[in-house]
This record gives C-alpha cells, sequence and structure tokens, in this order.
C-alpha cells in the first residue's frame, strides 16, 4: 500500500505546508536526500500545548505536540516531493524538547513522532534519532523536529 | 557573477579560516556534501555581543553576532574548497541561540544569518534550518552555527 | 593496520551493541553515510557520572562521559555494519553537554570522545563538530552523542 493510501486508510489528515516564518526554505533536496527545516507543534495557526515539558507541560501533552510537530515536517516533506509516495525512508530526526529543570524523558515524548512515521512508513519509518531537552524554543513551542528523508 | 566576485563587490570581507579550538576538523567534505564545524561570533579573536540573548544581548545584537558566525562557517568552506565559487547550495544550518528564560525570538536572530547567504549565493542560499534556544555554548558565545553545503 | 585491531591492539573494549531505549533505529544506512541515533553515558546499565557540568560533573569527568558515549555510538555503528573497517571516516558528532549556567567549556567535553576517535580511525577520526550546552538530557546522563560516519 503506498504511504498515500495508509495516511488516508488511518484518517491522517496532512496540514497545508508550513510557510517559513523567517529566511530560510521548507525543505531542500540533495540527491538522494531531502533536508527539512525545524518544525514546531503549531495546528491551524496555533501552538499546541506551548510552554515547557517539567512545568506546564506533561509527557501525555508533549507526545501530542511531538506528533503536530511531526505532520507539519511530513507536509513540508509532501510540499517539496509532491507525494509521501516518494519518500524511501526516515534517516534522521533531532527532536527539541524544551525542558524545565529536572525534566528528562525527552525519548517519551519524542516517540510522539516516531509512532506516527512508523504508523505512516512502517519500518521505513524508524529513524536514528537525538532527543534533547532545550532551554527555550521559537515562539513557545514546547517541542521543535528536523528531519532528514530518503527520497526515490 | 561569481560568489567570490559578489562578496568583494558587496565589500564583505572574509576572516581568516578558523583554527579548531579543539579536537575537530574544521570541514569534512564527503561526496557533494561539505560539513562545516559549529562556528561562534568571534571576530579577530574577539567574541561579538557575548552572553545570552532575552538578559545582555539583545536581537539587533543577537543578528550581528549570526552574521559574525556564518561568516566564519563561510571561511571554513573557502579553506576546505579553495574558493566559495565550489558552492552549489546551502544545504542545512543548525542555529544554536544562547537564551534566557523566556526568550523565543530565535528564527529572528537566525536570519542575522540568512541574510547573508542569500546576499551572496541567492536562492541557493536558503536554507532548511533549525533555531533552537540552547543554554550555554563555548567560551560565553550568544550564537553558534553549523552547516552543511552541497559542493560542485 | 585495521581499525578493529587497533581497537584490540589497545585494549579497548566496545560495548555489547546498545538497544533503544524508545521507537528509533540504531542507527541507518543510507549510501555512503550511516547516520547513528544520539548515544548517552551509561556503561553496563549504569550512567557515568549523571548530572550537569558546572555543577556536579567535573570537566574531566564529563570527558569520561564522552568517551563512555562516543564507544556507544561505535558500539552502535558496528551494529550496523559488521565490523569498523568498514567506516571510512568519521563525518559529523553533535556532542550534546548538560550545561549548568555559566558553563561555556562544551569543547574540552566534547575532546574526551574526538580522542577516542582520533585513537582508533587516526586523522579519519577528526570529525566535523558541534558543541552545544544543553538544558537537560534523557535519564540524567551529562553527554549524548550523535555521529555521521562515511562507510566504505
Amino acid at each position: 500500500m503506498s504511504y498515500e493510501a495508509r495516511l488516508a486508510e488511518r484518517g491522517i489528515a496532512l496540514p497545508p505546508t508550513p510557510q517559513p516564518v523567517a529566511l530560510y526554505a521548507p525543505a531542500v533536496k540533495v540527491g538522494a536526500f531531502l533536508f527539512v527545516s525545524g518544525q514546531i507543534a503549531r495546528h491551524e495557526g496555533k501552538l499546541v500545548h506551548p510552554g515547557k515539558l517539567g512545568r506546564e507541560v506533561t509527557v501525555a501533552q508533549g507526545r501530542e505536540a511531538a506528533r503536530t510537530a511531526i505532520l507539519n515536517v511530513l507536509a513540508a516533506a509532501k510540499g517539496a516531493l509532491g507525494s509521501l509516495d516518494n519518500v524511501e525512508r526516515v534517516v534522521r530526526l533531532a527532536v527539541y524538547v524544551a525542558s524545565a529543570e529536572g525534566f528528562v524523558e525527552q525519548p517519551q515524548v519524542a516517540d510522539g513522532a516516531s509512532e506516527l512515521l512508523v504508523e505512516v512508513f512502517g519500518q521505513n519509518g524508524l529513524p536514528a534519532r537525538a532527543a534533547i531537552g532545550v532551554a527555550e524554543l521559537p515562539v513557545g513551542t514546547c517541542v521543535e523536529i528536523e528531519a532528514i528523508f530518503e527520497v526515490k
């Protein structure tokens, strides 16, 4: 089954291609690689669970935010490739989690993104990944995700 | 017009190739990619606007620091490639911004680097980009920038 | 001399291939590149010097932690490639250092990883590198390291 068909089957709607809020490209394709800019947890113009993990955002909320951010990543990839069926596999994910003092469950938050990727791409959705806890993120998002895809 | 000519025309002087302050290479070339090490906002041996955004460094100062750091990135790229005319395009930029509690304008700071890239490389200068707010950076720089270029 | 032989000669024992603690792949190979997931400073199930640099962890301890983390990176690379002799060179290292307020010696900590790489791979072990100070890291590790290798 195609990845686009799987998205449709599961009722997962991609948001519109994210428009850059500053001076960068949503995605850059070089050879077999597509580099996607860091995407934040914004849905229909509104932040999903803004703030920091370990303070005003719970792990469950952080996972929802990570799912929102990865959907924006996929929308950027689709905008660059025309269709997600042109994805060969997910290669690398960097998951930046805004973290209050003492919050150390970044991997659990990042799994909110990985789960969506595996749902869509199966084993090809399992990325090499770094999950880290950062001090602050743009406009107060609690999660930002950057990705590299292999393309067909 | 060549990129080197455009630099000259605009009176943009590249600093000398940055010398590593620790055990790493300024840049590593693999196939069509050049990976450039994280460069800080240092000019002629002196930090430009050290400290944190949202505390002792303003957004305008942070943009100047980002411009300084990206000039060091370009100097490292030139050191590895001989000439910036061997650059095909800028692929990915990671802009790490030292951020005090509550500072969330990392993209505005990072634009200080993107603007210089677009000035030099035109549309080929628009990178996939991640801008994040980190706790601390080496020697107290307020911005560190890491880059990937496609080379000819 | 082969890299595996050099490891043996120097009595450097690689840990077992790190098992993912969440939903990601230890490493992903695409063409000439191997992307290795962020590895933490854990040895035999136990964190090496947990906490933050500039508070409970000294620079010397942070270097030991960086060495532990890079050994886990090498173990993940070996797991993916069968043998470290299939490595052509180290390309890029991101060294995330959990940093308390005012700690700015991230490069010195990261050198604990670079030194091991140079010991094993010689000049091919010198990576493009970014060393940054982050707010928090998974399970309280003081260092996390992510890597890209060129493979034969």
